[in-house]
């Protein structure tokens, strides 16, 4: 790079973009958030902060005439507002293409099927019939998924048996043919996360597995590492290279994976930015995966992932619904190795990420108890 | 803490209040600074900005308005001003007694050899003839001090014999019987220096102590942990932890040393805040200096100081005058283990601090020869 600091935008001023912000601001970029709102908690942490609608060609224009290039802490943006964008001259990274197969659970499964990695049994469906059909052929449970817009759990439904199917068809499948598609149920030892940072130049660097627990199907709890044998980790690591390469993303990606009974390793899904399962990174890595996103997309070379600690995270959910009031901090922060990470948000929601805190031990079991003594003492 | 996000000042927006700002920021804390100019580097990233002058009354009242407590990133605020804030019923930390202390350099070397702590021979002087006399029992060379205000070598001056008197006298006593007092000079191997973090209620935890590299006066690199014997490093501990205590302050203060041939340790001067010997902590340690300086101000917890990694710091400073156009991150980058740290100033200048970068490696002199070829790479 030659003097002038790169400008870049993030479409969406939450939690992942002000983490993104203060990593950004320590590299000297100029970073411009699209959101909704003002007094967002990037704004907060003094990114530039354009208020509007990314989907409005007049807001495209004015976000464009001050970002070079553009990335984004939220998947669901619109396939022809990153169109618009790039059509501007702005790239968009990951990169259209990329974000057009992961949006799709659907077509993320093919791809990923298609490049020869393990995933569940999966087809798409139309309508109760082909979930029965389904049912004879992979067994029962079954998961319908929604092919669009789901997260945490939003969009999926775990059917026991024939009778459930008419109604998740009709609750997910909306009358849109195209909407839903259906996995076996993999019945998972644990859940893995695996964080790939690949840069422009098709290099790639990988965070070792971490273990993640999710409890109402939102994360709860991260462990780093995973209690893995070494052949089993190496293997989740190469499937979650093979999977970023498999759809092209650029930056980093989150790969939630599934550790079977036997060691065998799945793909479950990918979120083509930083993850929640890799908040950990800025307390217990070499570098963090916001650094590393950064140094992806502006095409600088890839920072070591390498942990410096075992490390666990646990998620800062609210309780209530009303204005928020973080207490406790004092008390959290007596945990030895505990780290703190409050996003901002004015307002508290029931289940709401509200922020999260990190806690290094000598190892990972300490830290997990650390982590979870920590959040017990914090009330939203 | 109860709910209510602690409304907190720093007097000055520079560079230490900048990463004052990013740690705070993560605790949830609602952060003012008092600058003289707009688009401070703290400004910068999020914190709220109150552009005037600490000495008039005016703008501490609308300061005070807006913070319940106050800490600053410079040791050299003015008494009077101090004071005022604590009678507006604002605390100053590190805490007015102890900045009157610190900065009067006379008045410091008074406290700390009262303490019973290793300084260099030192005494009052008031003209060319106390020098001559110091010099007789000292031996040259002799070191006159400003005893106010002096920083990175400035107000100092080192005097071979007694010719070199009368002149630096004039110019750094200004014919004011008050304003300098003479040291030994101490012909020390290495400069090292401890961090330590003491809270309100008196406890304390310190860095282990680090290399500096001096060039012209200034900081260019640290070295974490400087190569000392295991008894050596706990008495440099021990002479800091106890040189805080002497002058009372609360929250980091940076104590410089010097280590002698034989392994002695002097008190060299301390510094009542973040400091720039302790930047390395931020990619390198448990608990940034940072962190740890609002835990202590704010009465909460200390964070644990350990050192996760050998590590080294370089700072980035300016090599010519005019607008700032930071080049060569992206090779800085390339090199392993480093991490920047730019300040966002806009204009550079010839020696100003515009950045600095950490590297980490597996020994402290890789470390060292990391952070010198990541920051030959980059060009302000």
């Amino acid at each position: 790079m030659t003097g002038t600091p790169p400008r870049v935008g993030i479409l969406g001023g939450g939690q992942l973009a002000r983490m993104l912000t203060q990593a950004g601001h320590r590299l000297g970029l100029d970073i411009t958030v699209l959101e909704a709102f003002a007094d967002s908690p990037a704004e907060q942490v003094g990114a530039r902060a354009l208020v509007g609608d990314w989907s409005d060609p007049d807001t495209r224009d004015r976000f464009a005439a001050q970002v070079d290039l553009i990335t984004l802490e939220n998947e669901f943006v619109d396939h022809r507002a990153l169109a618009a964008f790039e059509a501007l001259g702005r790239p968009v990274r990951p990169g259209p293409a990329a974000l057009a197969i992961i949006q799709d659970k659907l077509r993320q499964k093919q791809a990923l099927a298609a490049a020869g990695l393990p995933v569940p049994p999966f087809r798409p469906v139309s309508e109760a019939a082909d979930l029965l059909s389904a049912g004879r052929e992979f067994g029962w449970p079954l998961v319908l998924k929604a092919r669009r817009l789901g997260y945490d759990g939003k969009g999926n439904a775990t059917l026991g048996g024939a009778a459930e199917a008419a109604d998740a068809v009709a609750r997910l499948g909306r009358d849109d043919p195209e909407a839903i598609y259906v996995e076996a149920f993999y019945p998972f030892r644990h859940e893995l996360s695996v964080l790939v940072v690949r840069g422009l130049d098709g290099a790639t660097v990988a965070y070792g597995p971490v273990r993640t627990i999710q409890e109402d199907h939102i994360c709860r709890f991260v462990i780093a590492p995973a209690a893995l044998e070494a052949r089993v980790a190496a293997r989740a690591v190469a499937v979650a290279v093979g999977a970023v390469e498999a759809v092209g993303a650029i930056g980093v990606v989150g790969v939630e994976l599934f550790l079977g009974a036997d060691g065998e390793i799945l793909v479950n899904e990918l979120a083509p930015r930083p993850h929640n399962s890799g908040h950990y990174t800025l307390d217990a890595c070499v570098t963090s995966q916001f650094e590393n996103h950064w140094r992806a997309v502006l095409g600088w070379p890839l920072g070591d992932p390498a942990l410096l600690s075992p490390a666990a995270m646990a998620n800062l959910l609210g309780a209530r619904d009303g204005p928020a009031r973080p207490a406790g901090l004092d008390a959290a922060l007596a945990v030895p190795g505990v780290h703190i990470h409050l996003y901002g948000k004015r307002e508290v929601r029931r289940g709401r990420k509200m922020g999260h805190l990190n806690a290094v031990a000598p190892t990972p079991e300490e830290a997990l108890a650390r982590a979870r003594r920590a959040a017990q003492a914090i009330v939203l």
